[in-house]
């Protein structure tokens, strides 16, 4: 997208590059405007060349109109002689995505006129505020994830697997158009639910169990990811208890949501009230993180995050939780967009009452 | 395993290095021997440590016990911190996986006592030939595509979309107790299978119409990977035709499979055979792959592996395929084991008469 690109030669300036080799996939996806796979953009001012295979120049060429489309042999060797056709003297690449190897290759191969530099969030930094394209993708994954739990809930019943909860979520997500899974699918029944990043298993689920899910899907490489939990049966009193001080810290959170404010302040917020309740000890990760072409980006919605601010257009989720080891967890997230006026809570259809 | 970390150790003294800074997620997992996400072994003679943070510590004390679990704060800080406690001089890394943002953390830390190599490929060299337990995980994997195939054929009728089959196989496959694909499903109908990469679609299947299908399944980390491609109806002579020759250059590459061949003539033999039938521009891919813990793995069956010979205990796929663009296409995809006497198809129970 040429106006994406022409941003980013803004910024290059700044970063004392000529020129840079974007190797990370949603970020290839980010200024090209459509799901990349494999393939390498070299923006220069003079020029933007999308680098690939035979798999896919047809598609390049039919979605990019005006980028020239080169089909490398050998890649880091074709890139290197591109650069310097176009006479590049200081060329950006990716520190986080080049691998030491892919980079020694390069380097290699460019001969000393041209001076290769690591850079770090260029295109991330351009992609932290989404436009209005960008957020009516990660509304319709929302939408679908939405359906997904509204669906899933029949399915919710004493001695069905994880695993099979997981069989039915799939299938229903296909069955709406989506081509995937935003990631892996978390169903945390139980005690598991008390571990973040509990694995999926072949557990049965029992009555006044807490059932955790973790879902998103991905339409046109925008993700959603969302949470929410679900009891069988009468919820017992001290979940229900944990249940209202996560949902209570969490619309704290987003009340706070504006423009301006420092993002450590938002986890703060969310975090100060589970630790008032006394439950600090078992919220130990950050309470957020930003969503788009990645299921993780910028930003960080943590307290280590002091030096950036909330910007209009910003989309990331807000999922505190309670973690009690060996006894059960609750998380809930939501996805939010920083608006001029506040928070749109932009999965705010998708119930969470219990 | 300790007899897998006691065979890396003999290869580290041919490489030049006290120890390896193991990184790649693969590799930890075979030299621990289950699978593991987000953590790093430092594989020394003296010791081997595994670094991990608190999500996995509990768990890694279960699964390898006798090997140290050290919970960082600060990886590349922490892990150099050992490395110089351990007084190692030359520690290799893993530089096909260690991005150079990360390289230049460690190299930082490092300070000048210690000098970081890059190493390529040492403990895929181990990975090359696969081991009973290996073979047995492998073979679960296979059986539960198997069972897929078999499964998906009463979904099979004009109307049904691409989106649809891949629905109901992953459903299926999550009854099986599988945890999950080993790769995202590829359902390619009518002129789409010409494409070897295709995309899923909601394209809707019309009869007499090729349905290729290119699924695998994740066991205990092994994976497996095959293609079948299913008819709705009566089969149009060309491509039952097409159909035969692919299914005769997968035969002849098969008989050929011994201890010793070199790899580089397996993919010669039925490649020659595709040529000799005139379809030999329409074979863009290389024959197969190695199979294990990844997808695509060590060997390459490709006729520019020109250095390799095959061994005994080696798993991979052999998949010809014709591509006719706009038209269709046929992959057959099987996997076999390397014995004493030649190959025996883990996969060949899976049918594939049409």
């Amino acid at each position: 997208m040429p106006s994406r690109v022409a941003k980013l030669l803004e910024k290059l300036r700044n970063n004392s590059v000529d020129a840079l080799l974007v190797s990370k996939e949603a970020n290839v996806s980010y200024l090209c405007g459509y799901p990349c796979r494999d393939s390498y953009l070299l923006v220069h001012p003079k020029k933007t060349i999308f680098i690939t295979d035979f798999r896919y120049t047809e598609e390049a060429r039919k979605n990019i109109p005006g980028v020239k489309v080169f089909q490398y042999d050998n890649l880091f060797k074709d890139t290197a002689a591109l650069a310097k056709r176009l006479k590049i003297r200081r060329l950006g690449f990716e520190a986080k995505d080049l691998n030491f190897a892919e980079y020694s290759k390069i380097r290699s191969y460019l001969g000393h006129k041209t001076k290769l530099k690591d850079t770090f969030n260029i295109v991330e930094t351009l992609r932290l505020t989404k436009d209005p394209q960008e957020i009516n993708f990660i509304k319709q994954a929302i939408k679908i994830t939405g359906q997904t739990f509204e669906f899933i809930q029949k399915f919710l019943k004493p001695g069905i697997k994880e695993l099979e909860i997981a069989a039915e979520i799939e299938h229903f997500i296909r069955y709406q158009g989506a081509k995937m899974s935003a990631f892996n699918i978390l169903i945390a029944s139980g005690p598991n639910s008390s571990l973040p990043h509990a694995l999926i298993s072949s557990r049965k689920i029992k009555p006044g169990e807490p059932i955790l899910i973790d879902i998103g899907v991905d339409i046109n490489g925008y993700k959603s990811d969302l949470t929410r939990v679900f009891f069988l049966d009468k919820i017992p009193n001290t979940q229900r208890r944990i249940y209202g001080i996560v949902q209570e810290a969490q619309d704290k959170a987003i009340a706070a949501v504006k423009p301006g404010i420092a993002i450590a302040d938002i986890d703060s917020i969310g975090r100060k009230y589970i630790e008032e309740q006394g439950f600090g000890r078992y919220f130990g990760h950050s309470l957020g993180h930003g969503i788009g072409l990645e299921v993780h980006e910028e930003p960080s919605i943590s307290s280590k995050n002091k030096a950036q601010h909330l910007e209009e257009g910003m989309v990331f989720t807000i999922e505190p939780g309670i973690y009690l080891p060996g006894k059960f967890g609750i998380r809930l997230e939501d996805m939010v967009l920083v608006t001029k006026k506040g928070a749109q809570v932009l999965s705010g259809a998708v119930n969470k009452s219990i």
